[in-house]
């Protein structure tokens, strides 16, 4: 039987290809074939190498998604071919990546599996706009939950223990659900002009930005039609981004530093 | 008036030189002076550009440390003279970093930043192990909070939102305050069992590890005596570790991809 090859779960990052670590360029550029969400940009998918397969297998919209179990087999045949295999995903696979899913997949297979972390969407997001995720008498910590349920159940979070001022809330995959989670946490008590901010394709070129309060979020985001992956900010964190001067948010932004084709 | 130069809050990741961003080392490679916590590793240090000015800030112990009014200002001059400026930060510059502080008083001071993000130590933990951050049916959602108090003030954290079985909560810089966190959230209800990985100096060759209950975690650090900033995992996906064979776990680890020269 042939030497199986090996998987690297890579992170991808937010979007911008310089933001990923230099182990997952290092790696990515080693790469016989690339396994990859909707979430990697077009940008980080440029530093695919050119003779490497490329299987995409995250939900486009109004397509199937690929069932996570056939993910795995797909992992599991490509390195049983002997390939050196990236799995890329979006931000860090180890939160909300369903990484670690993978990771005992492969291991139960016998295959080697190696972990590269990657900038997630909240730090991107915190980088280009100025907010930080935490800042002494605004927010002492930072909680990440997902605002997406699989099969359209509800969302089942701890409502209570969210609604804490003194932490900084990061919704991720939350466009579908902003409206019930913004009603939810005044209901717990969070003031109506809490301030959020929501960015659509954070770091890439087609960012887009809002920044709103917890009583309208829902309408603006709606009515702002993001496309791509849309992250919320929920806190006091959010005013730094307000009282901040224009030509201060022109400087924070993070310039593109080199072109890369993407289509 | 001279022009002033510009400066880079740069999160140096978790201590793996090569979990630095690409961004981060590029600019890092630019850098004329750079200004670095305790928390960023020798082995990141190595990169700075040997004639770069090396301005170290950070508490070392017995030490006094350099108060966060006198680094802004350390800051501002050394852009006032015209200089590239790299402010080195372990982990991510806005997660529990103060860098909002620091680009606050430049941009008062008229002075260019921008932020580059990093690998926080939760995610460097992460990689390293094979514990994910989240994990379906055992954490939908995760907390970072600071298990540190400035001035030995009593700690002032949310105990009962914390004690929250279906969150990951991770605790940084909380090595001093552990026997006061695990006995305030088994006050709160979460279960004695509850397994805890504590790491020293993850994604170093000077990492250790320890995996131990939330009823015994403090007096096994203590024991442990680990040198160098920690990390707590508390919750369920903790037990992905346990279970993990010896054999799956040593291929966790990431090996060191260079050897990288450090007093």
């Amino acid at each position: 039987m042939r030497k199986p090859g090996q998987v690297f779960l890579v992170g991808a990052g937010p979007g911008d290809p310089e933001l990923l670590t230099l182990k997952a360029a290092r790696i990515l550029a080693l790469a016989q074939a690339v396994v990859y969400d909707r979430l990697v940009s077009d940008e980080v998918l440029a530093m695919v190498p050119p003779l490497a397969r490329r299987i995409p297998v995250g939900k486009a919209p109004k397509s199937h998604p690929v069932p996570q179990e056939r993910i795995n087999e797909i992992l599991i045949e490509l390195a049983l071919e002997g390939l050196t295999v990236v799995r890329l995903k979006g931000g860090d696979p180890l939160v909300f990546g369903r990484g670690s899913e993978e990771v005992a997949a492969l291991a139960a297979a016998g295959v080697p599996v190696e972990i590269v972390p990657g900038i997630t969407a909240a730090q991107g997001v915190a980088s280009v706009t100025g907010v930080p995720l935490t800042h002494r008498g605004l927010a002492s910590g930072l909680r990440y939950v997902t605002g997406h349920c699989r099969d359209d159940r509800p969302l089942d979070l701890d409502w209570s223990g969210l609604a804490d001022p003194d932490t900084t809330l990061v919704v991720y995959m939350g466009a579908a659900n902003i409206a019930e989670i913004s009603t939810r946490l005044m209901t717990q008590g969070m003031p109506e002009s809490l301030p959020v901010l929501a960015v659509a394709c954070a770091t890439t070129p087609r960012e887009r930005r809002l920044v709103s309060r917890l009583d309208s979020i829902a309408e603006e985001v709606a009515e702002a039609r993001f496309q791509g992956p849309v992250l919320f900010v929920i806190g006091r964190v959010v005013s730094l981004y307000r009282s901040c001067p224009a030509e201060v948010l022109a400087m924070l932004v993070a310039r593109p530093l080199r072109q890369v084709a993407h289509a």
